[in-house]
């Protein structure tokens, strides 16, 4: 029996991580933080967690830290990286999995320039990035601390992961054009979030020169899995839809892969097979056939990528889709948990995605 | 291990089931038969199901009923009826449960006033009602055939038997205001079900003269509460939401009642008492404390209901929410069947609603 | 030319004003009021108006009221009370449409019982209820000050006003079940209003013991309407689409009307006889054939109306949808100042629904 | 008074033109031709058209070609050829605007590798591209054949033409990752426009070996601006929104004006006088200070259009947004029309955009 404490329950990724736990056998849920709701019964805040039966902490801080296999951390960054820290110190058994920024970049100075001064640098080089696609073998039992990957670097990673390891077929410069479900921009009210604004209605944003933060990350673990510098330009866009990413990468082919495949019919499968071989230990990611869309993962752990060549501009173009807050966040945490407990990976994630 | 079949799977009602059968480890798919998809890959016809690795049968028959301990049939009227009398006479100890409305009205002559003649009308009276929270006495091991009921049915029954059982708080006379979502209305392409027509649209459908075919269904559950004759008007609405059942219904309170509840502030707490009461042995009942969402069942198999009283005009106004595909089809027959194999009801059921 | 000022532009019904008035060659706009954006570009608060190049007042109070034939007033109750007031006062040649509910409805008490205290009892009489289709005759040049209709009592009243005036056909008592797109909850930010929570979900508010608003005012209209006195039982519903509002209204048809119609399939043609020589006169108002969606009328001033019989209940389903934003807000408020104005009714409104 | 046929009138381009003619002082409508429902009253195709009170032709061909002084085409291609090459011959006063790809490529071989054969290939000379802000000049009293172009490339060609035109500021090889809503698909039914399937779904289409219609038109476009060959890589999405395209498009910024702006702060606002500078004339594109929403244009004729300049990866980033049935169809149509007649280009598309 896995004892597991979320601090932050109220956001839609703590919610998020109680439908996913809530129910299994092999947890029990010890302590629910939520500061915006402390003491009130969770089916207030979630009607759709009611059946739990479940009250939040009376008080705003997490009590008993030690008594937790694992805590969850569903924090802005700064309050996360403070309360991880507190919680590793107090107590030294307990692992925290940190859905927030705060330990993903491992360039402190990366990190100050996008998010400002870190609260726990120390706690940089413990932390390993939990993309377990990628960073498996990272994720053993003797981890303490998890920077669980943001939405946006989990899929785009994966789109273009397979093409940069090892005999790279695309040259380190590549472009991200991504579209998200408004889940990803949290359960805060905004204008741009309000519904009457936002429905019918796609836009881009974190354009140059602010930029999105979420772009260091991926340049980081693609960088990781080429073994040197790639450029990045990511642009991200906010759809009117709850859940789902979709990101469309793009990537000059080498002149030796250009070589190989010339027909631009055979190509693709070619592509395929490079890919399927690539995550043939990944039960949660699919390399599939025809173009997904984010309908077909919702829900459920998934990623499905298709990656194609547009042989006539001599490009890659990749597209992956998840769910934003199942693979791209608290689906993913789980799936670090499970590593962390040295349980099967898939435990508790084996749900289909609901469809339609 | 139960051996399951499915008949029309390549429809939203078969596919949910596999969605809800697929990853039981006490279960076993062994045909799924979907004549538009003969032979196919199940991932194919439903992306989402892929991971399961299923292919659909050859044939567009159901070829070993013998060997399955249940039969879903999610096949239109009178292919339902047809399909489910050939199965129950080749195959004696195979159950079926049918989410056609095939065997849910007892009297013939109404059937055959909404959907023309009967193909097998001498399984009328084998057939039991599969309304679990209304006549789970019925729904045991010996019944052979389940009449699973319609979506409307389930939600404007769930929200008014409590008031018309035993002393009933309402007069027997009932307006049922209905919002669905589009899946409701399957997967068939029509020009009201494309996509840029009901985007941002609502409307009503099922006006008088022609009236909805589950209005004599929701009369006979109602009539059976009752135990006398209940008037029902019926209005469904489609609305722009993929899931998702909303009822609104009216009736007079009686006499009684009203000269018994004269406080505006109580009445309504004396009510979610008794429809407490009423559903105290229902897992997937639950009767909530504010006005509910379609989204906080979704994707479950839970009904929320809401029951107030207008003393301004003497009425009671019950609000009911449910995932017309989950507990208004698929999850219901799921239920239903594991009554009838005498598991407990919720097995494969337990699944949280997914929000946001 | 008719010069015209806007208080509370920054809300969609006052941004919808600009949308309607903002091109006409007749109407010239000379203030712009909107506090939380004094002295910005229109265009950085609605982008979708910046094309006009107009700017918003540099400070928050309406400067030259005394310059304006029109003042449109998008306030919140009271405020709008007191600015109508203020105006009325100082600027006696000036007319106000004020689109709050602050002269809507006649009876002090039953304002009070509602809205608390009211900043202006005095104006009450002479405000004029602007529903041109059911009050026109009151609204004329002599006028100073109207109330501009609610989107709920707008579509309520006109779906059922034929039925109640001369000869009802139907009892008076009537059940009004409502559902509206979001625009009509405002530009302001809350949680139910926020992409996330709304998306996917259907819901019903405004239930007793505390009621809608908008009921006295249906009253008020519909017992016009009748001569006598009129039971309301009214449930607003909020629907995920921006704009739309659709309306299906519940009455016993009388003993009279009845006796007369006893075909089920004719006595449809007969009401739509009876509501279109009701609406004769009316630009506006389309009596339809089969039932309206509201996407049929999104973006344009007309209300379609479907009056159908149940007869085996013996009752009238009428259903009526507008855009709660045009008919039921802004477009309606145009039509009264081009009655009051001695322009045709149609100025400026003549433009089609938007479809898809 | 202009007199003007509509031949394909029961599909939305169709149905967009009588929606922005059908309430014109200066036109009129002679022939709505629509062979899936000849004769029927337009209000049964189009409820929203209702209030014109027009009729479909009884047959389902153009009778009085002659007496049009515009035919407008909103026909699939092949289909469009003929019927223009039809009027063309029997009608030389009448001119046609095309709003089928069929005249739009210059060069057959194209025509015939994406489209199959030309069924009047002589005509493509004739033909003018109705791209107004591009091609102008070209569009005059004169012309009797218009190409009227694709949404997709009336909003990639305006957001890459001012850096193309002149002295280029990016290279002459660009990505176009655009996003559609799904009125742009047609009122066809298919099942990935059934609204279960596409509601809360994205996905990409036209990907590489098979790739998209538009390619070699937005090609063409852009070659005639930078005045040599320029590579295009283009990636259509599918969004659930009804109305609405967003492209984003991306290249490399010449050396020199690299050299030139190394600012990243000031460099996006020199774009935008630059491209203010190339629109000066072109009262429907609209250059923007921030990222702009396809909400912003709905259901009007503008284009609006934000450039920046990543400078860290040294690449143009451009984002324009339309609405598809609008500028990127019907209003354009209307728009070429209007430089035909004489008229003012924006003779009855002033209005503006719907918001929210």
């Amino acid at each position: 029996m896995l004892r597991v404490s979320i601090v932050g329950v109220t956001g839609y990724g703590g919610g998020e991580l109680v439908r996913l736990l809530g129910k299994r056998a092999d947890v029990k849920l010890i302590e629910l933080v939520g500061r915006s709701a402390a003491g009130r019964p969770l089916g207030e805040v979630f009607p759709s967690l009611a059946p739990l039966g479940l009250t939040l902490s009376a008080g705003d801080q997490l009590e008993r830290p030690e008594e937790a296999d694992f805590v969850f951390l569903a924090l802005p960054h700064h309050a996360s990286a403070e309360k991880a820290a507190e919680i590793l110190e107090n107590a030294p058994q307990t692992k925290v999995i940190d859905l927030s920024a705060d330990f993903r970049l491992r360039d402190l100075a990366t990190y100050e320039a996008w998010y400002g001064s870190h609260p726990a640098p120390y706690l940089l080089k413990e932390a390993v990035y939990g993309l377990p696609e990628l960073y498996r073998a990272k994720l053993n039992s003797g981890v303490r601390l998890v920077a669980n990957p943001g939405c946006y670097p989990t899929c785009s990673s994966l789109a273009l992961a397979p093409a940069l390891k090892g005999e790279a077929i695309i040259e380190p410069d590549v472009i991200i054009n991504a579209l998200s479900g408004t889940s990803g921009a949290g359960r805060e009210l905004k204008q741009n979030l309000h519904y009457s604004e936002l429905n019918e209605s796609a836009s881009a944003y974190g354009l140059a020169p602010a930029g999105h933060r979420h772009l260091p990350e991926i340049r980081q673990v693609l960088e990781d899995q080429y073994g040197g510098p790639v450029e990045v330009l990511f642009t991200p866009h906010l759809l009117p839809l709850t859940r789902g990413m979709l990101a469309t990468c793009y990537a000059r082919l080498t002149p030796a892969f250009l070589a190989e495949h010339r027909d631009p019919k055979s190509v693709n499968a070619a592509l395929r097979e490079r890919y399927r071989d690539f995550y043939k230990n990944d039960p949660f990611v699919m390399v599939v056939d025809s173009p997904p869309t984010t309908k077909q993962v919702q829900t459920s752990n998934y990623c499905f990528i298709y990656p194609t060549a547009d042989l006539r501009t001599g490009r890659l173009v990749t597209v992956a889709v998840l769910d934003n807050l199942v693979k791209g966040a608290a689906g993913e945490a789980v799936q670090n948990m499970n590593l962390l407990a040295g349980l099967p990976e898939t435990t508790g994630l084996e749900m289909l995605s609901v469809y339609p």
